[in-house]
């Protein structure tokens, strides 16, 4: 019985026994494939045991490997009919590493390992082509240097290309036998004066080595720095491979490729790959001759000249098309294969999971489920949500004639229309403003990253697909345009200059197409996407799989007309704040705020109950019975009142008030931390009224939406900010007061419910006594973020950037729930509500709520749904589909918070 | 067996069988004097449970009742030989309540019950005198119109006045019998005319009128307020005491009074008392004749010339005398008892514990335990801890000719001296930057609280000794004059007008005495009060009996000075942004805010250096080896730039530099919720130049201070704000290089500890965690319980009122521990702590730390130490002692927090 190596492909298959993790990915897929009876050159697999015995011992190795090691490669030889350092036929080897998740950092691979001065002339002889065996030792000696002596490739290089430019050749091939001859010289002289000794002639010597290599690879900078990010034990290790040589270079019977079961860009259910003839792996990764298609439809397709393979070499095609239908049903999943042949024998050295695009991978799952090679369920899970919002964003309508001011680079999809702003603050204040703004950057950094959450899309004059706003973008879902180098940004006077002498200023409207990279001046005609029938069908099948509901965050009509046409089940926030900017409303708004008394406040209260009624009506009637959770007024007043002096003396004159008088009473309001201030419930205690207004306006609006939708409305009414018992109590008094004078003046019976936000510790930790006054709660992740953390989400990104940089923190907490902390809260409320009130209905209103990640942990929590906004919709709908089926699965995937 | 009623001083004395609490406090000391043989009615007490009944049963009495007063009856007349009702020895009753504890609103007294028109006349047979017998009856029935049938007291009174000025009388004394039955007839006119019922004549329907009486004022809106103040539950119920009558007022050898067993004013242990010749209890209340005293040593004492009791009856006198020794020995503590001599026989009609001055309290505690009458601990237990602080205050030297600009009320006592300040604001934000300030208002609202308490002291010109700004200043031990009348605050000018003329201007000095009253212009020489040998005995037995240790949170060396004579045993926290204020350093200290880069922050930092290690080195010196915790610079750095344009000219001039560039740098700093934003490790993580500065001004003071004094420092380096484990770790790490290097430099071995403040939330959460990085945990009560809230303590006063006034919060959070919520954080981060790391430090040094209830709260989480201001230090050491001996005897009185 063997410890540390096992064989495949020599007979009986040994390393079947042992678990993937400790055979790694290549090695386990090597198994498989030997297992199946498809070709795959002998070999053996050390276990990444080894690896952990490596490290724990000084580099060392374990008792016995050397034995087992030679046990194998005699099972190779046997196999093969070839001796490993044999002067005849001489067993010429690869070794590769093979971790349990695929990782940068890590030794790729040695090939040809085994010649010597002797065996290359074996080499030649025994394939009758002195110049193949020649340029092999050349190739080996070069790659060994490079990553197991660790001398640099480009000393090689040097001597090569010397050479060849004496000799006035442009391609290797050009090279001799004799030449290449010369050039091994070199090389070997070369390694005697930058290491002080000789090519390594033992090949035994030459396998330690290695093998040694391969392992020092697992600590390499870039393989820990991965180590880290991804959370991977160090104690994983990684595994190594050892495998007959099968040439792919010895002549045109001779080819090398990469072919995927389906195509990995479109989905389409066809095989699709490339392939060198002629050559060796590395030379298809150098990229120096154009692959061929290995497809007829696929070199018709492409418009390409060169024979495909299945014209090539018919008989060897034929057989990778039924390897590779049978891998595809094995893993059931797409196939990324490595293959070579040799002169016309197809040899199988790897197959894996294939990378797909985005739309892809939506059709491959599909397409599997409905032929039934995976299930319903599994086609859900391969799915990325956050991929989905891309595919839901408008275009410009393609009848529209559209004259750029600018291109750019598309970065992150949709269209857009905005009124410029040229920095992150300007984007957050008029967000709260509720207007839409595009923000146009010389170039983003994480600074800019809420600014960029508060603006419809993002222009930047500099950047690639890949610079930071590209990224940030992409993550967000917003529409951005990057790299837009025909423009150029002028902080100085606030102007973006377009082509053609065009000026922009701040506050005019500009659209980007992050599609195609167009900015264009103006407002311009959108249309929305069409949803493909996978779309609509994944969904479906998402809706079926899942236990939470989809509501969405909406504050506007149209808000939530866009929600529900992308499936949302109801309003989980309708914040009432923003009703407030439009139009005259301000003024009114401004008249109430500023008013001496009660008597005062409740005259421009009068005044805006139509208008909170007209916009509450059209709401309830647009979500047609569904539930609509509606948050009373929560920003503190002064957010309302005019910021700088001229406005200031504007507002005195509209409102017929002295100016000194309003700018003290301006300054009265001001607050030191207006996010732990006098807002939320606590404007609900001191000014009763205005929660008193807000109520009649959405009890008006409910019985007024049921006379015309003839679906009863049962309005949520949610209280911000509580932290006390006694705080919902009195609001909720204030409310039921309200909801029977409106009963009585309708004749109707209205059923409505009032609830909370759970948005600080306290809420959390005293969730049991909140849920006796109770009806639900929504847990307000975005504040319970900033408490939880003492950390203001508007003054954070000034030096989270440090703390990226330093590695202290690595998921913005804003982003996705910090599981640990704001988690723990959440996981207490929930438990303490229930407790208290089983029947308690909790869900999240965070923007949390539309991320993947955190709607996992929703799902732990066993919430009843999760509210996101409106783009996020179908996003939403597919993790909380993957998260049931997880969670069913596999509980402890939704990492546990554990209450220690 | 009798169920609701207990009869004492008939023989046996039932009503030991039932609890004090269902007794009431009265009718409790009623039975337990009895019990002792002493003289007193006889009577019996309807327990409280039928107070119960009457409001469960729409104030109905239970079954039997009715049966067994009429036996309790039948027993107090067989006890007096009298008859309730009868016609020759009539039998008078007093009624009165009696709950659980002393409760203001409830219905006091009924003397005299069961007279009627036939009564009366066997009464004056009875006694031989008829005037007494029509006086009793006429006061009888204005009492029962008032108290049982709601009649207004002022209508009897008309009729009595008109007669007596008809008659031309001064005294109701001259009112001969005659006049007396006149004017009980005039009253029963009333009575007819007012209620249209003539006055109960049957005794029962009286008594029953009377117990309904007692049981109806228990929902009377004052005990309904009362109760709902002080917690005290609705079914606790009151008892009625139904007692037969004795009179103080059958001529010049009866009395009523009331007695001390010892002086509660100062403390002296001499029986104390007052007494009425020939009167009823009421007439001592009314006070319209001048109470004699009790004892000839307290006549001369007072000066009077009429006699004393134990002058004029030696023998009631002398009774008293040991009746009061036996009592105070019973119940071990200063009694307070109720007395009526009639015709020469003492009667004992009440004894409860007596309210006493602070400073008696303090001298009866520690004389009864030296009389081995109470314990050490109970001596301990019995001083209020919140009255120590008062004792301690300096006042104004006595040789100082004092030229006073004001004068007011001596309404909380120190003398100090101070900038005048105009409003809560400016004094917030003198306070942070180190300066000292007495705020001057009108009169103070519950807004200006925290103003209040950044201020030294507070100068009211409107309100008296129970004024809100007395009241609050007070209680936080600050010093505090009111009612200033002969001083005017002109808030339009800013002026303060003294009387001559006398104008001071905000920013000019002021002194205010709060132990007389004065207001003084300028600085005034003090001294330090002599602290009493009491006081001293006190601490010592305090330190003998506590276990947690008390700390400071001083910042000068002045208050590390102050606070070790007052007994301080290190300091908890030692904030070092105040050192950046004085003097020129905050010049160097913006200099550094501003610098373009790393290295323009090294020039200023090496410039502050010598400054920081100067002061850390004269603490340390202080401090002679007691544990000294320094917080790392917390504050943002905003908060040291200027606030207004004209500083930030004069500014821009010292540092050479733009006033545009510099006002560009100051709002590029500006935050939205500085509170939350870059501050705390925050700062040390973007600039860890300035952790590494402080760390070496710590570690050289360290050396410098350990060669002066011989005892080596143990510097505790507290990071604040850490919500991650890996930030405090990255500092840690910045901290032990420094460590490393003055080690080097000075040859010197340090020990020193890197801990951190628990003030966030999820550092609660995750202090298992942050524990393996800190050698101590520090609570920050005050940062937690504002984001634990969500509730900005700057903010806060500014709402908070409508909340007391709604009674929606009790106590505010941040005088005393929220131990729901904030207490749930701390027990969770203590036993997460310690778990990680069992001999893990930990102490608080929110302001909590210096308030009796929440030092008897960190007892219960056996927190190593509590830290609080220098002046609070005797009171916390006293309240720890409570705390542990209270944790000893009773572990549930610390408010165990529920987990859920």
């Amino acid at each position: 019985m063997t410890n540390w190596v096992y064989s495949f492909g020599c007979g009986e298959t040994q390393s079947l026994d042992i678990d993937r993790d400790r055979l790694g990915g290549k090695g386990a897929s090597l198994a498989e494939m030997a297992r199946m009876g498809l070709p795959v050159p002998p070999g053996l697999t050390i276990i990444s045991d080894v690896c952990q015995h490596f490290y724990v011992h000084a580099k060392g190795f374990p008792d016995g490997l050397k034995q087992e090691i030679e046990a194998g490669l005699r099972a190779i030889e046997a196999a093969t009919g070839r001796q490993f350092g044999g002067a005849e036929t001489p067993l010429l080897l690869s070794v590769r590493s093979g971790s349990r998740v695929s990782m940068p950092g890590m030794m790729d691979t040695v090939l040809n390992l085994g010649l010597n001065d002797e065996t290359v002339k074996a080499l030649a002889a025994d394939t009758g082509d002195e110049r193949f065996a020649w340029d092999s030792y050349r190739r080996f000696i070069q790659m060994y240097a490079d990553v197991v002596l660790g001398l640099d490739q480009e000393f090689f290089e040097e001597i090569l290309e010397d050479r060849m430019s004496e000799l006035g050749y442009a391609y290797e091939t050009q090279l001799s036998a004799d030449e290449l001859k010369d050039i091994v010289s070199e090389y070997e002289k070369l390694l005697d004066e930058e290491l002080g000794e000789s090519f390594p002639q033992d090949p035994c010597e030459q396998l330690w080595g290695a093998i040694s290599a391969v392992f020092s690879s697992w600590t390499s900078a870039r393989a820990t720095a991965y180590r880290a990010l991804h959370d991977i034990p160090f104690d994983w290790g990684t595994a190594v491979n050892i495998q007959a040589m099968v040439f792919g270079n010895l002549g045109n019977d001779s080819a090398t490729g990469v072919a995927f079961t389906r195509n990995p860009s479109t989905g389409e259910k066809a095989l699709y790959g490339e392939f060198l003839l002629n050559a060796q792996g590395e030379d298809v990764v150098a990229g120096i001759r154009t692959p061929q298609s290995i497809t007829e439809a696929g070199r018709i397709a492409s418009g390409a000249e060169k024979p495909s393979l299945e014209k090539l070499m018919p008989r060897a095609f034929s057989e990778l098309v039924t390897v590779a239908a049978r891998l595809e049903r094995h893993y059931g999943d797409l196939q990324d294969m490595e293959f070579t042949i040799e002169r016309g024998t197809l040899w199988m050295l790897q197959t894996r999971n294939g990378k797909r695009a985005a739309g892809a991978a939506m059709k491959i799952a599909m397409d599997m489920a409905d032929e039934g090679l995976i299930s319903r369920d599994e086609a859900i899970i391969r799915v990325d949500p956050a991929t989905l919002d891309q595919m839901l964003h408008p275009t410009i309508s393609p009848d529209f004639k559209a004259n750029p001011v600018g291109s750019g680079l598309p970065a992150s999809p949709g269209a857009v229309t905005g009124e410029i702003v040229f920095s992150a603050e300007e984007a957050i204040s008029a967000h709260a403003e509720g207007r839409k703004v595009i923000l146009v950057r010389t170039e983003t950094s994480p600074e800019d990253i809420h600014g960029m959450t508060a603006a419809e899309g993002v222009l930047t004059t500099r950047g690639g697909m890949t610079s930071h706003a590209a990224v940030v973008a992409r993550g967000m879902g917003v529409p951005c345009v990057t790299g837009a180098g025909n423009m150029r940004v002028d902080r100085f006077d606030n102007i973006l200059h377009g082509v053609g002498g065009v000026l922009m200023h701040a506050g005019d409207l500009v659209t980007i197409d992050g599609s195609t990279g167009r900015v264009l001046k103006g407002a311009v005609p959108t249309q929305k996407p069409a949803l493909s029938d996978d779309f609509q069908r994944l969904m479906g099948w998402a809706d079926a799989a899942r236990r939470m509901k989809v509501r969405t965050n909406a504050d506007t009509p149209g808000d939530a007309r866009t929600a529900r046409e992308f499936g949302a089940e109801g309003i989980g926030l309708c914040r009432t704040e923003h009703m407030f900017f439009e139009g005259d409303r301000i003024k009114t708004m401004r008249r109430m705020i500023l008013a001496e008394d009660e008597a005062g406040r409740r005259a421009a209260l009068d005044q805006l109950l139509p208008m909170q009624r007209a916009d509450f009506e059209e709401i309830f009637a647009i979500m047609h019975g569904l539930p609509v959770t509606i948050r009373l007024l929560d920003p503190p007043l002064h957010e309302f009142l005019p910021k700088n002096e001229e406005e200031r003396e504007e507002v005195a004159r509209a409102l017929d008030m002295e100016t000194s008088l309003l700018k003290q009473r301006v300054e009265a309001l001001y607050e030191f931390n207006p996010m732990l201030g006098h807002r939320g419930c606590r404007l609900a205690i001191s000014f009763p009224e205005i929660a008193e207004m807000q109520a009649r306006a959405i009890f008006e609006a409910a019985v007024a939406a049921a006379r015309l939708t003839g679906e009863a409305v049962v309005p949520e009414i949610m209280v911000p900010l509580v932290s006390l018992r006694s705080e919902l109590e009195y609001v909720k008094g204030r409310i039921d007061g309200i909801a029977g004078t409106v009963m009585r003046e309708s004749g109707m019976t209205l059923t409505y419910r009032v609830g909370t936000m759970i948005e600080l510790p306290r809420a959390a930790l005293r969730a049991h006594e909140i849920a006796e006054e109770a009806a639900f709660f929504s847990l307000g992740t975005n504040d319970l973020t900033q408490t939880t953390f003492g950390l203001s989400r508007d003054d954070a990104p000034g030096f989270l950037g440090a703390y990226q940089k330093k590695g202290i923190l690595e998921r913005d907490p804003f982003m996705s729930l910090d599981f640990d902390g704001v988690g723990e809260l959440m996981k207490l409320a929930t438990e303490r509500g229930r407790m208290a009130k089983p029947d308690l209905q909790i869900g999240i209103c965070g923007e949390h709520g539309g991320d993947p990640i955190s709607i996992r942990f929703c799902e732990t929590l066993a919430l009843d749904y999760v509210s996101c906004s409106p783009f996020r919709v179908p996003t939403a709908r597919l993790a909380a589909a993957q998260a049931s089926i997880r969670e069913r699965e596999d509980p402890a995937s939704g990492k546990a918070v554990a209450t220690a």
